[in-house]
C-alpha cells in the first residue's frame, strides 16, 4: 500500500522504515527537514509541507499521523480536514485522549473523511520486535487498511498457541486488533500504559523491599546483602511474575545493579492519568494503578506542602519539631 | 492516692503535676536526676533509685511508668518483677505493643503482680486540656485504680451529652475507658493513632491541592491563588470536617501558611505501624491507614531505589533517560 | 436583603427559613408547587414560576439557586441567562463542578450578568447550626451579598479563637470566606468533600479493626470483645482525633452499635470524584482520598470481574478452583 | 543423589516425579499412605513413618520437606532433630516465613544439623516447565545438594540471554539461585508472591475498566462493548505487558471471557501478608502491594463494618439513609 506519514520521530521513523523493508510506498512529512531527510534516506518519498503530501498521494488516501499528543496532532487534523477530500482517511497513531478521537471524528464525518485511532505499544524495540496495534473505527476502513497493520505487526512468532482460539479473532495472534468504534483503539491502550504502570510499580515496590533487607536496623540475622540482578534474571524462568518488563530489568539490573545513572524522578503521560478518569467514570476501583501513577507524581518533586503540614500539625499536638511521638 | 512514677519526660512529669494539682501524692524517678528535681520542685517525692521509689510506696503498690518503648521499659518491668510483692501493680503508660503487655502481664501473674495497660493521648496539651486514658487490665485492679484515671481525664468539659448514653459505662464521658483485658487499652490507643495518621494524611492532601492550585500549567481561569489559612479557619465553623486536628491546622497556617520552618520528613511511631499488622491478621482492608503511614516512610527519603527501577525500565523499552513516553 | 431562592430541597428551604429568620425577604419558586408551599407557610413569597420570580424581585436582583447538580441547574441558569438584566446575580449553591462555574459565568458576563459559587457545608444541622460557606465571585459582587452569607453563616460561637487571626479575614471566623474568582468557591467545597471522605475512611477502617478483634482465629488472649461506643465516647475527650464526624459516630453506634439498619452501600457525590481529577491535574499523589473513594465505588457492587480474574488466574497457575497456594 | 521427600500433595509429588526422571533416587513419606502409593508407583521408595524415611537414607542425609506451612512443619523439623545425625541436612520447601527458618535453623545448628530454605514457583506447571527455586543456607551445603536444584529448575530454555550476564551467578540463568544465608531463600520467594499479587491486581484493575466500558450511564459514543478474550492475546506480542499472567489471562478468558465460574472470592497466602510486614520494617513505602492485598481481604466477605459506619455517619450529617449527598 501506499501510506502517508506526518510525523518522523523515533516511532514514525521506524513505522516507516519497517513499512518499507515489507515494500510498502512511505510518502512522509515532518516539520524537522532534517528527520524527511533520513527517512528519505531508507527510500520515502519525502515532502517538505502537508500540502505536498496530499498531493502526492492516490485517493482514496490514508494518512497516519505519528506526533505529540495535544496541540500539534489538533492542528494538523484541522489542516487536513480542509486538504482531504471525500472518503480519504485520517489514522491517528499517537497517544490521543480517546475522547478527543470521537470529538475530531465526528468533525470530519462531517466532511465525509474517516478517522482510524490506533494505539501503538513496542517502543524502541518496534522497528525489530513488531508494533502492538489497539486500533478503532469503522469495520470498512479498518479492514482495508488491514495490509499496512499486518506488516506493522510483531506476527505470531515462537509464542505459544492458547488453546481454543480457533473461534477468535485470527489478528489478536498475529498482534493487532481492531477493538471497536473510533476511539475504542485508544481506550484499549490507555488502559494498557494504566496497566504497565500497575506492573512496574509491583516490581519496583518488591525490588525495593529486597534492597532495603541490608539496613542496620534490622535484626542481624534478619538481614540480607541480595544479588539483585541475579534475583531479576532467575525470576525470568518458571516462575510466575516472569514478563518483557522482568527481562528488562535484568538487562538493567546487569548492566548497574545501583542503577546509579538515575534519579529516580519518574515521568507520566497522558493514558496513565486517564485510565484514573475512565475508572473514576465508570465507579471502578483501582487502587493500584492509581498508587503507580501518585509515585511518579511523588517521584518528580520535593518534601510535599501536605507532608509539611503533617509535620506543622504533630508540632501543635507533640510540642516536637519534626521528631518522634504522641 | 499515692502513685509510684517512673519516667519523667515530658508526659510523665506532667501527668505526675496533674496528679498533684488534685491532691494525690507521687513518688517520682528518672534516670536523669535533673529531671526528678524538676517534678520535686512541684511537689512530688524524688528518689534516686528505682529500689527507692519501690520502698516508699506503701502496698499494695502502683507504679505508673511512663518511659520509651521498647528495651527500657522492658527493663524496668523486669527488675520490678523482682522487687515488688504479690498485689502490687505495674500500669504501663507508654506506647507499648499491646502484645508485649499480654506477654509481660504473664510474666509478672506468676509473681501475682498485676499489670495495667493505658493508652494515653493528649500530648503536651494534657495537663491542661486533659488525658484521654484507654485502658486495659482485671476489672477490680483497674478499678482500684480509678481515682487517679478520673483526675487525669479530662472530665465532661462543655462538650455535648450524646443522646442515649444513659445505659453506657459513664466513665467514657469524662474521658477514660476500661476497654477490656490486659493489652486493650493499648490496643485501642494503637488504633487511635492509626485513625490519627489516616485524618492527617486526609487534610494533608486536601490542602496540598489547594496549594498547588496556582500551578502555571493549568487554564488561566481555573487557577486559584488561595488563603489556606483563612479556609482552615471557615472550616473550623459548620463544616462536616470540623476536628481539633483542624483547629491545630488553623493555628499553624495562622503562624506561617508557608509553613518555612517544616522540611516535611515525618516520624512515624510503633503504633502507626502495629496498627496496619493487626489489621492483616484480621483480615481487614485498610487503604487508607496504610497510606498514610507510606507517605510518612517516602518523606524521609530521597528517591527511593523502586522509583529509580521505574526509570531504568522506562529506559530500556522506551529508550531515553528520564523522560517522558511509553 | 431580598433574595430569590430556586430549589426548595432540604437545603434550599432550610436556608431560605434560616434568612427568614432573621429578618431577610425570599421569593421563592421551585417545580414542585408542595415544595412552594411549605416554604411560604414560613413566610417566604412563593411563586409559581421562574417567570414570577424574577418579576417579583426588585433590580438588581439576586438569586440563589439551590438545585441538583447537572442538567436542571445548567437549564435554569440558561433561562436566567434570558430573563434577567444587566447588573443582575445568579448565585450558585449547589454542588456545581467548578469548572461548569467557570464556563457558565462567561456566559453571563457577555449579558451583563454576574455568577457566584457558594459551596455550602452544614447538611440537614445546617438551618440551626448554620451553614460554613466558601464563596467565589467578583470581590464587590460577593460584597454586596454579605448580609445573606453572614446570616446564613454559624457565626463564631463558643470555638476557641485561633491565636494571631488580627490580620486576616474576620469573615472566616464567622463562618463565611470569600476564596477567590469564580469557581474557588466550588472549588474549596470540592476538597471539603474530598477530605470528608478521607477522614470518613479513616474512622470507618479504625472501627472495623476494633471491630474484628473478636475473630476466633486470633490467639485467645489477643482478642477482644470491645465496645465500640464506649470507645467512640472516650475518644470524643481530649484525644488528638475528636471531631464532629466523631460526634455523630458517637451519636449512631450508641443507637445502635451492629448499626443493623445500614447496607454498608455508600454514595458518592461528584466532589469526591473531581478531587481526584484537580489533584491529577496538578500531579498531586491523592492516595488516601482515592482510596476512600474507591471503597465507595466498591462497597456498591457484588465481587468486581478483576476480582474473579484474579481468581481466574490462580486457577490457571495453581490448579486450584477458588483456594489457596501459588 | 538420593534425596528423602516428606509431603506429597501436588508439589512434592511432582518434585518427586521430576527428580526421578533424572535418575534421582526419592524416598518419600507422607502421613496420607495412598500419597505414598502413588509416587512409589512412579518409582519412589515409599514408607510409613518418618523413621523409616530416615532410615532408608544413607547419611550425610538430605530431607526435603514440602508441607503446608505452620505447625505440620514446625513439628515435623521438631520429630526430625531428634531423629537425624549431625551432617544431615533438612531442606524447608514449603512456604515458610523467613523469620521460623533463622529460628528453626539456631535449634538444628545446636544439633549439628544444616537447614536449607527453598522458595519455589512453578505450581502445577512445575514438573513439565520447572520450578524456580529461590535458596537460603550455607554456601557449602547448598552446593551439596546442586545436582537436586539443577534438575529441579526449568534450565536456560529458549529464553533470551541477558547481555552481560558473563560475570554473574550462571545457575541464575538456569533458574535457581543461592539467595544468601538461611532465610533469604523464603525471603525472595516471599517478595517473589508481593510483586505477584501486585501484577496481577495491576490486570484485574485494567480488564475491570475495559468490562464496564458498556455501561449504560456513559455517554453513547464514549461507550465500547470490548472482547477482553481478543485483547488480551493481542496484547501477548509485542506490548510493554506481556508476561506469563497474562499469557493465563488470554487462556482463561478464551475459555470463558465471563468467568462465570468463579464467584471472585480470592484467597491469600502467608506470603502476602509477610511481604507487607517486611516492607514495614524496613520503611519502604508499598501501596501496590498492600493494596492488591487489601482487594483480597475485601472480595472474600460481604460488606464490611466499616462502610456501615460509612453510612452511618452520612445518615448523620445528611439525614438521608444511605443515600447520594453530603
Amino acid at each position: 500500500m501506499k501510506l502517508g506519514i506526518v510525523g518522523l520521530g523515533r516511532m514514525g521513523g521506524n513505522i516507516a522504515r519497517r513499512l518499507m523493508d515489507a515494500d510498502h510506498e512511505c510518502v512522509v512529512f515532518d516539520a524537522n527537514p532534517e528527520a524527511v531527510k533520513a527517512v528519505a534516506a531508507d527510500g520515502a518519498e519525502g515532502c517538505d509541507s502537508l500540502e505536498a503530501l496530499v498531493e502526492r498521494l492516490p485517493a482514496p488516501r490514508a494518512i497516519w499521523l505519528m506526533l505529540p499528543a495535544g496541540e500539534i496532532t489538533e492542528g494538523t487534523i484541522d489542516r487536513l480536514g480542509t486538504l482531504l477530500e471525500q472518503g480519504d482517511t485520517v489514522i491517528e497513531g499517537g497517544n490521543a485522549y480517546f475522547k478527543d478521537d470521537v470529538r475530531r471524528s465526528h468533525r470530519l464525518r462531517e466532511k465525509g473523511l474517516h478517522y482510524v485511532d490506533v494505539g501503538v505499544s513496542g517502543g524502541v524495540w518496534g522497528r525489530e520486535r513488531g508494533y502492538c496495534l489497539m486500533i478503532g473505527g469503522e469495520k470498512s476502513v479498518v479492514e482495508g487498511l488491514d495490509p499496512i497493520f499486518h506488516t506493522l505487526a510483531p506476527g505470531r512468532g515462537d509464542i505459544e498457541t492458547t488453546p481454543g482460539r480457533e473461534n477468535f479473532d485470527e489478528r489478536a495472534e498475529i498482534g493487532y486488533l481492531h477493538c471497536g468504534p473510533v476511539g475504542a483503539g485508544h481506550f484499549v491502550k490507555m488502559v494498557h500504559n494504566g496497566i504497565e504502570y500497575g506492573m512496574m510499580q509491583a516490581y519496583a515496590e518488591g525490588f525495593d523491599i529486597l534492597r532495603n533487607r541490608d539496613k542496620e536496623e534490622l535484626p542481624e540475622d534478619e538481614r540480607y546483602d541480595l544479588n539483585l540482578a541475579d534475583i531479576a534474571e532467575v525470576w525470568r524462568r518458571g516462575s510466575v511474575i516472569s514478563s518483557w518488563l522482568l527481562d528488562l530489568t535484568s538487562i538493567a539490573l546487569t548492566e548497574d545493579h545501583e542503577l546509579s545513572e538515575f534519579s529516580g524522578q519518574v515521568s507520566d503521560s497522558g493514558e496513565g492519568r486517564w485510565t484514573i478518569e475512565a475508572a473514576i467514570e465508570e465507579a471502578v476501583p483501582v487502587n493500584v494503578l492509581s498508587s503507580a501513577l501518585y509515585t511518579r507524581f511523588r517521584s518528580r518533586t520535593d518534601n510535599t506542602y501536605g507532608e509539611k503540614l503533617l509535620s506543622a500539625m504533630r508540632k501543635q499536638f507533640g510540642g516536637h519539631a519534626e521528631a518522634s511521638g504522641d
